[in-house]
């Protein structure tokens, strides 16, 4: 098994402000037992609490709803090679429906713009005039 | 101006194979000019080709939705920090309903997440085994 | 000059959800004018406020001081290429005593441990036992 | 156990020009063992030398300290995500006096500015014009 | 053993599409057994039809040489941090003649790179003007 | 123009030390004016001073010869996305005889591969067994 970098927290171990973010992960995720990626930080309490609160709030339901926004999770663990966030996304968007149908074609994605990227990038394409036409460019906000 | 690293292959300039790609990209996207992107690659006519025969398959309706696959492409771009895949991807989202209200959520999905990639690898955190059970899985190796 | 993505919300533009976060920039940094990474992600007030609120946090000073805490922000920031954020911490961290000598030692270890960072991987390097051993591996917490 | 690319060149196997280098770690560094960082780039000579001797000026004391720039040689390896070297400079810096709670605002920057790195590319954010002020820009050039 | 994300397709569970394709692998690689790679991405047919097809044109002599195209694809690998990538292009380039003086050369030349890459970005070096002069740049655009 | 995070050194205005270097920079590639980058780190002149020596020396001819250096250089600095060192590397490598056809092959081997370490890290592929299997494995540790 891999060592974590820090002594992660238990729940049993767990201080007051520590135990006030797990028992939110929870009832917010519906869950029984902590993930190890939130019993890690918690060594840093500080950074638990952040990461949860803006975590939470970005993936509630909003203009995007939740699958969308864990195969965007996926799509950019994926570009990063982080396997724990690979694994946590993917897990997460199963529940959510995500198919091996739409995980295939998310791949397909992810893998052809980390070319189209390189290429881009590699001949130095000028950006078309086209891109900068905005819906919303006849006067400053 | 920016000076790509190639001399661009011009609509009148294309031979056959390039003109034939070039016709292709107009009449599948609905577009009058071909984007700078397939200008720069077609000076090796089988890049070209690939590209736009890959691209095209990926990009059709399948079990994701155009707007999806170009908010995943959005994401990827992002994350690699490319100009022009940026600003092309969200053109393209824009005229597939993309708001700014959605790309303030997707931004929010990107940034936070490219955080959290890196905490769950500087930490060094372990998979928890609940990301390893397969819906599939009592299936066939 | 380059056009960012949204239109940037100008300071007369600002509803009080942003102005409120403008005003605390100001007062916290003591500057007059609020630089261009906030007037653009501002087209989105919940992204402004949460990322003002974590950064406004994380870079007050505690156990590391804010002048390591930029030149640890320069690292990242060259490392992912973001030209905006190398200026922009950049211009921070000569604020708070940042000497050409001390930013060619940054450089230069920057510059080497994106050498070995590849070296070790391409290698694929076993970590060495002894990294494994932690002052507070005695017991858990 | 993970089998490193070329087979690691261990002490007692040595030529000249590796037990030169070796003994020169050994000395430096005041340990009694080669890591095996080391020992992987040795069946190359030539990159082993110069590789030691790089490290071995840019890690001196100087205008920065040793644990300054342990820390900044941990925000790189986690922004790129290497294990090897995430493990290795986060023993190192234990050595030099990081303690848990520097660590945890170090993960804290890093993950911040992975961020923020995204979202100021993302939103192609123009640099301030008050970045390119610089102490020194009366100097020839 | 490390288990991917979705079933492997095994070679004796290939439907016609999928068995098309690794017949043709194991003919063009004059090999027994699918590797790991093609086996993960078969569970989505049209990724790996479209994958090999492509690989199989890119990688055949042409002007550059296949043990050319397989270093660079370490190079590519290596600056990445994919092992799997990076053990089976060597794997590879070792069968077409890559020694260990090539490999310990190729490294060398991968990690320098990645070591300037960083300080021209971070310098925010303006390209010269002599980079620009194209022996070709009479011709259309 | 983008101007430099420090003020270049100019070869009128180098010291010693810079001098040394520009003279055996100037000697060596047989140039009159030196490049941007040496002149923007010389500002920290054991940085110009050891990044040129390790240069100098890992691009003289060896078991690869000096255009493949120059093309894994590209290869590096497309997948890292680094404009000036793209256009540095190709600008050397069209003088040592690189043409449009093996700068088209080069970058659909790079795009290529940019592509497939991504699916392989999304998948999360094991190694093969048989990339494990070294010539020279016989070999002491």
């Amino acid at each position: 098994m891999r060592q974590a970098m820090v002594v992660p927290v238990g729940e049993a171990d767990a201080g007051p402000e520590v135990k006030a973010v797990y028992d939110d992960i929870k009832a917010t995720r519906g869950i029984d037992a902590i993930p190890n990626f939130w019993r890690a930080i918690a060594h840093h309490p500080p950074l638990l609490r952040r990461t949860w609160e803006t975590l939470k709030e970005i993936m509630a339901p909003g203009a995007l709803d939740p699958l969308t926004k864990e195969m965007i999770a996926i799509a950019v663990s994926a570009t990063n090679g982080c396997e724990y966030c690979i694994r946590s996304h993917t897990a997460s968007a199963r529940k959510l429906g995500l198919t091996d149908e739409m995980f295939g074609e998310l791949m397909s994605v992810v893998g052809m713009f980390n070319e189209t990227n390189r290429l881009a990038e590699a001949y130095q394409v000028e950006p078309d005039a086209a891109f900068f036409r905005r819906a919303d460019d006849g006067g400053a906000k």
